[in-house]
C-alpha cells in the first residue's frame, strides 16, 4: 500500500469560513475527510496534517522522508516566501506536488511567485479541491508506475 | 459524452526528438494515441490538434466554442508571450486547463511567467504525460461533476 | 479617390462575442459594413482585412505600399510583442493610424505598451467604434489636406 | 447646442513659437480660433482655456461638471506625473478626451507613459491638431449619439 | 559537399526597399543569388528560404535536421521575443549561426536582446551583407574542419 | 596591403590554459601565430598585443589610428564595464570588429551585454577561433571592397 | 491653548461630491466645521485651509511655522510626487502628521508611495473622517504632553 | 462593553531594552498596562498578547473572530514580509488597525512597504506609544459608531 | 550691458532658516543682495525671482526670452519631477544654467535625478553660493565671449 | 571563561542527510561535538543550539544577551528574508559572526543576499565548517583581545 | 600661492581629435597652456596631468595630499564606474570639484550617473571648457575665502 | 612550508590614513609586517602585494599559480565592477579567499554585491585585521587538512 502525506500551510484551517468565493464552502475537516476515502478507493493510505507554524511544516518534510512515499503540499501564502521549506524539500528523498486551489496567477502580484516550486515534482493549481485528488494519482503513478491509478 | 480538445503548441511536433532528458523519449503520434485511448475509458472524445502557428491556435480556441467542452492546452514557448492566445481564451466560453510536461519554474527564468494561466481555469505542471491524463480528468469532474470520474 | 485599408488583428473577429461588456456587441461583419458605408459617404473606398496571423497581416502591410493610400490598423494583442509589425510598417511608405476600441491605459499593465506605436503617425484609444471613422478622417486630412474631410 | 471645454496645458501657450518641428508653426490663438470655428459648424460652443498652474487646471475640471458636456484635454507636461488632475477627472462626471499633437510614444521614454489617460475615455496622439477636431466629434458623438455628426 | 539553408525572417523580404540607410539597397533575391554564387566557390550548396510566418520558420528549422549540416538564421523581429524559434533550434541536431546586417547594439534598446543567441553556436552582428559570407565559412569549418575553407 | 591590429584583453594570456572546456586548449602564442599565417595568405600584415592593463589598451587603440587599418578586438571581462575602451574607439576613426571566443549569451547573465559594441563596426560571437579569422575577412572586404577577400 | 492648522490638498474639496464610495459623503464644509467643534472640546483652535496648489500649500507651512503648534496634512495626490512639499515640512520646525481618508494601501499601486511622510512625524491611514480626530489628539498629546488629551 | 485585542509581533517583547533612540524606554509590560487602564476610561477591555512566531500570531486573529470586537496589530518585521499573517486577517471578519511605534518610512528602504496593510481598515506610523491609543479610539468609534469616544 | 534672470524655485525662500546644516545661514534676502553686487562688478544687471509656484516658474521662462540673456535657475525640489519645466525651457530661445546649492548627489537617491538638466546648458552642483556667481560667469562668457569676465 | 552561543538555523539539522555533495557528510550532531571540543582547547565553552522555528531562534537571540559572550549563527533560509531575526540581533548587545557553509554567491540569486548580515559584526561564507571555528576565534579575539587566541 | 592639480582621464588625450561636435577642437595641450595662464592671473599654480590608467589616477590623488590645496578632476568615462576612484578621493583630505566639458545628462543614459561625484564637493558639468576654470576659482575661493578671486 | 599571497587592491596603501572610524588606524606597513609575523607561527611563509591597478592584480593572480598554495585578496573596490579579476581568479588553479576589512553588507549598496566572491572558495567580511588572520588559516587547512593548524 502506498502511504502519502497531506500537508496544508497557513490559514487553511479556515477553510470554508475564510473567503468562500475564491476557496469554497468546504471546511478543512470535510475536505480531508474526502480526500482520506478518495484515496482508500486507490488503495493510498493518506495521512492529513495542517499547520500555521512554518517550522512545524519544515520537520514533518523532514520526518516524511522515513515514513511516506509522498507528499502532496498546499503551501499557503509561505509559498511565496518560505526558502526554508524551500530547502527543506530539497534536503529529503520524497516526491512533493506542490497544490493551490485557487489559480494564483489570476489574483495580486505577489501570489504568482512560487519559491517552493522548482524543488517540487510538479505544481497542480486554480482546479479546486479536484487539484488535490489529482495530486494524490500524480504520486500513485509515479510510486506504482500507473498500475490501479487509471481505469483500465 | 464528454468532447475535449487537447491542443499542443510549437515544437511539441518534436517529442521524443527533442531533448528526451526533459521531455522523455515519447513521440507526440504515440502520446496522442495513448491519450485517445485514457480518454475513450472515462467516455471523453478527444480531438488532438498540433500546431506550430500562433494564429492556427487563436482559431482552434475559437471554433472549440461550438464544438468542445473543455480545451487541453500546452502552448510551449508561446506561453511566455502570445498575449494573442491569452485574448482568444478569454474570448470564448470553453474551460482550459494549461499543461507543462516539464517543471518550467526550475528552468529558465522566462519560462516561470505564463500569459496565459491567468484566463485559464487552471495549470498542471512537471508531471510530465501524467499532466494530460489529469487536465482530461478535471475536465471531465467540471463538465460531468465528477459523476464516473473517480473510482468509487 | 481615397483608398484605405482597415486591419483587424487578432481575436477581432470574435467581436461582438467576445467581452461584450469591454467590445461592445456589434460583430466585425456589422462594423466592416458600419465603416464601408461610413467611409463611402467621404469618398473613401475602404477594403477591410482581418486576420489572426501575424505572418499575414505583416504581408498585407507590404503589400500595402503599392495599392493604399493609409492604414488604419488594430493590432489586438500583438499591440504588446510584435516588433515583426512594427517593422513591417517601417519598412513601407504608408501611413499608418493605430485604433484601440477599448481604454488601454485602464486594463491590466501590459496592455499600456505598445511596441507599435512609435512607427505610426497616431493613436486613436478607448472611444469604441468612432475611433474607426476618426482614424479614417485623420487619414483623410493627411492625404487630401482637409478638403470634403469636414463641414464647412 | 453641445457645450464643450478645451484645456490646454503648460507651454502649450508658446505653441508656433516652440520647437516648431514638433509642434507646428501655428499660435495658440490661431488655433483657438479655428477650433471655435471648426466647432461651430457641428453646433458645438466651445470654450478655450490655458493655463500652466496645475492647480487651476483642477479646479477649472472641478467646475466643469457645471458648465460643459465635455472636455479636451491636452496636459502638456503634467500628463506624466499630475496625479492630482488625474484626481480631479475622477472626481467629476464629464467625460474627458485627452489630446497630444505630437507622438509621445516616438518621443523619449518619460512621454510614454500618461498617468491622466486612465481616467479619461479616450486618448489621441500624434494626429497634430486634427487630433483636436476629431476629440470634439468624438464628444459631439458621446452627448448627441452621432446626429449630425457625420456626413449622413 | 556541404548543404547549408539560410533562413531570413519577418520583413527581410523587403530588403532594399526597407530603411536603405540601415539595411543596404540590394534586394533580397540578389542577395540571395550573391550568396548562392558565394557558397558555391566553397563547395557548399546553399538553399535560401524567407518567412513572415513564425511558424513556418519553426517548421523549416524542424525539417532541417534531416536534410542539412548546419543554418545560417537570421530571425529579424523575431530576435527580441520568439522563445518558439529559440525551442525549435534547441530540438533540433544542426548547428545555427545567427546573423543581423545591423549593429543592433546601436539601434534601440529592444534590439540589444536576443532570446535566441543562447542556443545558437554564435552570432554575427553588423558586419551587412558580410556577417552572412562569414556564417557560411563559420559553419563550412564546422562541418569540415577547416579543409576547404581558408585559402592555405 | 592591409595592415591590422589584433588586441586580446585582460586574462586571455591565458588561452590554453584557462578554462580549456570553455575556451579550448590552444595557447595564446599559438593562435597569435596562426592568425598570422592566416592572414599572410589574405596579404594582410598582422600586429598582436595582447594586455591585462585597461590604459594600454586604450592607447594602443589611440596610437592605431595613425598604424593600422583595423582592429579586432577581444576585451575579454572589459566587454562588460570598461565605458573608457569604449570612448577610447569613439574617439578614432578606424573600424574595430569585437570578437568572443565563447558564446557569452549562453553564459552568465552580466556577459550578455557588451558596453562596446555599440561604437564598433560589429560583432562575431561564440565562433571559438575561427572568429578571430571571420573578424579579420571582414575589416579586409571593409578596407578593399572584397578584392582578394574570397574565392573568386 | 494649542493652535493647529489643517490643509486639506487637491481635490479634496470635492470631498462628498468625487467618489463617495470612497471617500464618503460629508462636504469639506461640513468635515471642517465637525473637525473645529472637535477640536474646541480640546482646548484646541483649529484653523482650516484647502488648496488645489503646490505653491499655496508650499507657503501655508512655510508661515505654519510662527503661527501653528502643528500641522494636520491631507496631501491628496501630491503624497505621491510632490518633492516640493517635502521640503516645505524639512524647512520649517512644526510636527507634522499625514492623514488619508482611505486606506492607499489597499488601492492602486502609485498611491502605496508617499513621499512625504519621511520628513513628518507620523502617518494615519485608512480610517476615514477618524483619521483627522486621531492626528489632531497625537499633535496635541507632544505639544502638551497629554495633559487634557485622554479621559482621566 | 468593547472587546479588543492588542497583538504586538517580534522583538516587542524587547521594548525598553531594544534600541530606545528609536523605540523609547518603556518596557513592554509597562506599555501593555498603560494602555489597559487607558482603555478602561473608554470602557474597552483590552486583551494584551505578545508572540515571536508567525504561526502564534496567525492562530490569535483565527481565534479572534469569535472572541474580539477588533485588533490593534503592531506586526513587527513580519509587516514585510508575512503573507501568511495577510491571509490570516483577510480570513476573519474583524476589523484590524495597524501600529508603527517609529515612522517607518523615514528608516530603511525595506521597511516602506506593508505586506498586510492592505487588508486591514488603517495604519498608523510614527506617533510612538500614542499610535496604540489612537487605534483603540478607531476601533471603538467603529464599533460604537463615536458613542462615548470622544469629549463630547 | 548683459541683463541675466536668476530664479530661484520652491523652498529657497527658506534659506538661512531651513536646514542650515546643509543649506549655510544666509536668507535669500542677503544672496540675492551679494548677487546683484557681484553681478554688476562684471556688467551684469542681474534680476532676481523667487517662487514657490511651478506654474510662474514657467511663466518667467516664457517672458525671459524677450528680456533677458540668461538664466540662472536652482529649480530647488521641481529639479526631480516638473517636466513642465523642462518643457518651458525648451520652448524659448535663452541659455539657461542649474544651479544647486548642496551635492545633491551625496544626498537622498530621489535628489540624484534632474529632468531639466538635459534642456540647459550646463549644470552646477554643491558648491554653495558660489555656484551662483560660477553660473552668472558662465552665461557672460556665452554671452559676451570672455571679454570682461575674467582677470586678463 | 568566554561562553559562546552556535545556533544553527532550519534544516541545518538535516547535515550529512542532505545535499552532501554541497553540505558534507558530516552530521549536525557531529559537527557540533566537533565544535564543543574545539572551542574547550580554546577555553571557551559552547553551548549548542539549533531550531528550524524563526521564534525559537529570536527568543534564543533575546536571551543571549545575559548568558553569553557571543553567537555563532548560521541562519540557513532565514538569511534570504527573516527581517525578524535581524530586528531581534540590533536588538540585544550582544556580538553575532554569520556563518555560511557553502559559497551562497555561487548558489542561486536568491541566496546572494543576507538580510541579516548588515546588523552582526561580520560574515564568514563558504569555507566549510572550518567557517565556524573561524567565526569562534574571531569572537574570542574580540571578547578577549587575542590573548590566547592565537599561537604565540 | 595657491597650488592646484589638474587631472584629466581616460581619451582626454584625445581633445581636439575626438567627436569635435562634442567636445571642440582645442586639443589637450591647448587647453592645459589656457588653464595654466588663465591660473596664474588668479595667483594659482597649476600642474596638468593627464592618465588613461585608472591607477595612475589613484596615485596622483593619494600623493596631492601633500602637494595641493584641490583638485579639479575630469575623470573621463571613469565617472560612471571607477568605484576605485572614488575611494581614492574619499580617502584625502583635499576638496575635489568634477568637471564634464560635455552635458553628460544630455547623452547616453550611462552617463548621467556619476560614482565619483558623491565623495566631491562638486560638479560642474556641460559649461565646455569654461568649467574647469570655474572649477578653479571654486576652488580657489574655498581656499582662500574669496580673497582676490572675484572684481571686487 | 606552505606559501600564500596577500593581495590588497586599491586604496589599501591608504590605511591608517584612510577614513580611520572605518579602517583602524594601523598602516598598511604595520598590518603586513603583523601577518608576515602571524604566518610564521602557523609555518606559513607569506608574501604581501598591494597595488592600485587592476592589470597588476590580475597578473599577479595568473603568476600565483606557479609559485603560491593559495591567495588572500583584499580586492577594495574593485571587490564592486572588476570581472576581469574574477576571470582572473577562474583562470588559474589556485584557492583564493576574499577578505573585507569592514562590514561591506552595512554600508552603501553598491558595496553589498561583489562580482568575485563567486569564483573565491570563501568570503571573510567585517572581522577587521582578525578577517585576514582567519583567512590565512583557513587556506592552511585547505591545503595541508588541519595538522598544526589549530591547538590540539
Amino acid at each position: 500500500m502506498v502511504h502519502l502525506l497531506l500537508i496544508n500551510g497557513p490559514n487553511l484551517n479556515r477553510l470554508g469560513k475564510r473567503e468562500p468565493q475564491i476557496y469554497g464552502s468546504q471546511t478543512l475537516h470535510d475536505l480531508e475527510e474526502e480526500l482520506i476515502h478518495f484515496a482508500a478507493q486507490y488503495e493510498i493510505k493518506l495521512t492529513c496534517y495542517q499547520s500555521n507554524h512554518e517550522g512545524d511544516i519544515i520537520e514533518q518534510i523532514h520526518e516524511a522522508e522515513e515514513k511516506f512515499d509522498g507528499i502532496v503540499l498546499n503551501p499557503g501564502a509561505f509559498t511565496h516566501y518560505s526558502y526554508a521549506i524551500r530547502d527543506a524539500i530539497a534536503s529529503v528523498n520524497v516526491p512533493v506536488v506542490e497544490v493551490h486551489i485557487s489559480n494564483i496567477h489570476a489574483r495580486e502580484p505577489f501570489r504568482h511567485q512560487s519559491v517552493i516550486a522548482p524543488v517540487t515534482i510538479g505544481q497542480i493549481v486554480g482546479l479546486g479541491v479536484t487539484g488535490y485528488k489529482l495530486a494524490l494519482l500524480a504520486l500513485l503513478e509515479k510510486v506504482r508506475g500507473g498500475e490501479g491509478v487509471w481505469k483500465n
